[in-house]
């Protein structure tokens, strides 16, 4: 009766492991699937430090990006000197939330490397940070920069960017002060099958 | 004695489904970042079908994109007819892996709702939609159209677009023939620290 008990206690816990690792494979519960519904733009942040190995994984994923024809343009300058993120917040109105912020990632191009796709590959850059930082935790938003020559001007300014550097986005970046929540922006009227 | 030795089985079978839980929520081995550093451009499909649920699950990934303003200019156009995907492959270079895709997801912009970002916003799509299917074991490759006129002539005309509808990338879809291994794109130098 005891064996019984055990061994019923055995294939109950082996059970919701092998649940779990289906989660990691399958469709249903699929954790990627997951962070990029769950994906947020936040806004506020505490002041839990954001730890060098965690911005190390948000710049690998940076880097594993696809980029037209392979020319990989990218250029990440990493913020987390506080009196800078404090006056480029107060410089930049749409990257006000600088201020609270821990740290930033100004996602930046370079035209010599590709002149007419260097947005595109930087804006699938800016998406592997955001949804690498959703998956630890981790709060930020995309702030344009490009094509606003008024903002481009003062980042460019800020860090004395060469003239062939443009810039993509600023990334706020810190641990949210409140649970935020996703929005639900599918819409079945933007799907067209096999024609317009 | 026997009480032991199954006690030490639940243990150990408990420790095991800890750690995979850890997995899902920690930094080391969390499956996003092993998504986004595992994603390649695959090019070459079998003949397994895409199921409709596994279309569904991509739609859903790219709609949940961020967007400039807020002002969704996405429009998403699926391919599953063969004829179809054998025509656009014959006429469209750049995507001439369509004629072995089983499906395609063409990645639109409503330039009416964003005439300035709508390629930033349908990038960040694009991305999702390459990231959901890596991690559904799906190959999948961003195929450009813009900013190219010549093939964004072909798509327009093939499907006869509105003149406000640009499309950005055509996405083939299908399961991958061969294991693809993904390139190492990190790179230190592009990493720069509070000044360039």
């Amino acid at each position: 009766m005891k064996f019984l008990k055990t061994m019923t206690l055995v294939v109950i816990t082996a059970f919701s492991c092998i649940s779990c690792n289906r989660q990691q494979q399958g469709e249903a519960g699929n954790p990627t699937l997951e962070t990029i519904l769950n994906r947020k733009s936040v806004r506020d942040y505490s002041a839990k430090e954001i730890s060098d190995e965690a911005i190390s994984n948000l710049l690998k994923a940076a880097m594993a990006a696809p980029s037209s024809r392979d020319r990989r343009p990218w250029e990440l300058l990493v913020v987390s000197d506080k009196s800078l993120l404090q006056e480029l917040g107060g410089k930049l109105r749409s990257a006000s939330m600088l201020q609270k912020a821990n740290k930033a990632i100004i996602v930046c191009g370079d035209t010599t490397l590709s002149d007419n796709c260097w947005f595109l590959d930087c804006s699938a850059v800016t998406q592997n940070i955001l949804l690498a930082a959703e998956s630890m935790g981790i709060g930020a938003v995309w702030t344009a920069v490009y094509p606003y020559d008024d903002r481009a001007a003062i980042v460019s300014e800020q860090f004395q960017l060469p003239g062939n550097i443009k810039v993509l986005a600023v990334i706020p970046l810190g641990y949210p002060v409140e649970k935020n929540t996703p929005k639900d922006k599918f819409d079945a009227a933007r799907i067209h099958n096999n024609k317009w």
